[in-house]
């Protein structure tokens, strides 16, 4: 099934890290100009602000809020940090609540001073322990599989199957899968696991980039959609497959994207978002 | 099961990559010195000598040839470069043979001009169109399944379950698997594909490094055992349990070891693999 063609901007979501020099504020406003409908919003871009004031804020210029990123990063050696995980989690559901933002986008940690297999039992625990405070303020926990170049400190869990397994496991309507095709492009399985977390109800978030031919950074290479070789219009069409309908989200990170003029990288994503 | 400890240095090989600033004749004669046992020759270290009289120097240090390193890189959009792979291979079939190393390891390809999948379908073609010459030879092949950062350029086979899969679907005594920690110690599927593997005959090879955390650039900054986060001696014992018993090959491309000393890094990797 090939996906259906973008003809407007009403499922354009983008991250506030895309655009990584603008304030929240400035991001809102010319999000607006460019006719984007949805934002994701990045927690430090909250930093000294009334919470609940931001979200009227943002959603006065005609955006919807789709997610707040990034909770997570439960796994630690120290029964301390874990414990701080955890805190830290409460708070960003609270956050998440007071913006009126629908779902946390969880980058779910790992510890190389143990086996991924203790890191994947504590990601699970600390999901279970967050839970009753997300129900609690109707904020939904979406598991982001990461790439396997991140299995070291950023997450062990690192394919879909592990996400939707996860998920499945923890077996609640608040609980399910941020599907990025940046960490997910290579797998063999991602057709069949992206229709499996459909039929779950668990495909809460599908965010874009590029993988730049050759990537320089670990982190801050990404490419703007077609910049790059990730057949996005095939995953794309295999997440409407799966019955996703939500925001189509543009989070990049780069450095050679952020040192340029951001009005004129946020038109080239507008532009690139009708293609992908 | 755990790995059987390490007592001698009878199954320790030396990649001549590792150790990339001597040449041929030099890596032989300090490798002795040190007491490792094999040795796997990267194909540069042959250029410009008689190959079969390298091989019987090599042996006369007392080393086992136990790859040549490496075939592979079939996939290419355009036909013309897919016929220059073959003959390429079919060249490193006939090194191989001169210089009597049993086995050549494949780094499979990919090109980012078209999808992985068809590159997957030009690998096994490939692997097909060099097996006769091969098994005339002598010379087995062994697909080794690269990290999903590779998956751009270096190979469409990510997993060891797909190289499993290529193996059994071609289906030849000659052809089988190179498994390396580097590439695959993020899998939660890696110690029942490694039983599969043996079970099925197609363990050919194992090499070990470590991946460092953080890791800064994205081909040579892999570590000696022990200096990163990947637990070697367990993936070791399931290899162990599915039946291997060939050489640990060490095989590490670093900048930072390349840039100092090689016979203190040399004593550093016979120090470091009692311990892996």
């Amino acid at each position: 099934m090939s996906a259906q063609p973008i003809n407007d901007l009403s499922k354009l979501c983008i991250h506030t890290i895309t655009t990584k020099p603008w304030s929240l504020e400035e991001a809102a406003e010319n999000y607006e100009k460019a006719g984007v409908k949805g934002i994701s919003v990045w927690r430090q871009y909250l930093g000294g602000r009334d919470i609940a004031a931001a979200g009227e804020r943002i959603r006065s210029h005609g955006l919807e809020i789709v997610s707040l990123v990034r909770g997570g990063f439960f796994p630690a050696v120290s029964e301390r940090n874990r414990e701080l995980a955890i805190q830290d989690n409460l708070k960003a559901v609270e956050e998440a609540a007071a913006l009126r933002a629908p779902m946390i986008v969880l980058v779910c940690g790992a510890d190389p001073g143990q086996s991924l297999e203790t890191s994947r039992k504590q990601i699970r625990e600390g999901i279970e322990k967050v839970l009753p405070q997300a129900i609690e303020h109707g904020v939904k926990l979406a598991i982001e599989p990461l790439h396997p170049m991140y299995a070291d400190t950023r997450s062990a869990v690192n394919t879909l199957r592990q996400a939707n397994e996860m998920a499945e496991a923890i077996g609640s309507d608040y609980v399910g899968v941020a599907a990025d095709v940046y960490h997910l492009w290579w797998d063999p399985d991602l057709r069949e696991e992206l229709l499996r977390c459909g039929r779950n109800g668990n495909l809460f978030a599908f965010h874009i980039c590029d993988w730049m031919s050759p990537t320089v950074d670990f982190l801050n290479d990404r490419g703007l959609m077609g910049e790059g070789c990730i057949d996005i219009p095939t995953i794309r069409g295999w997440a409407e497959e799966a019955g996703f309908s939500g925001f189509n989200e543009v989070e990049i990170f780069s450095d050679r994207h952020w040192a340029g003029d951001q009005n004129e990288f946020l038109n080239k994503i507008v532009s690139s978002y009708y293609h992908c």
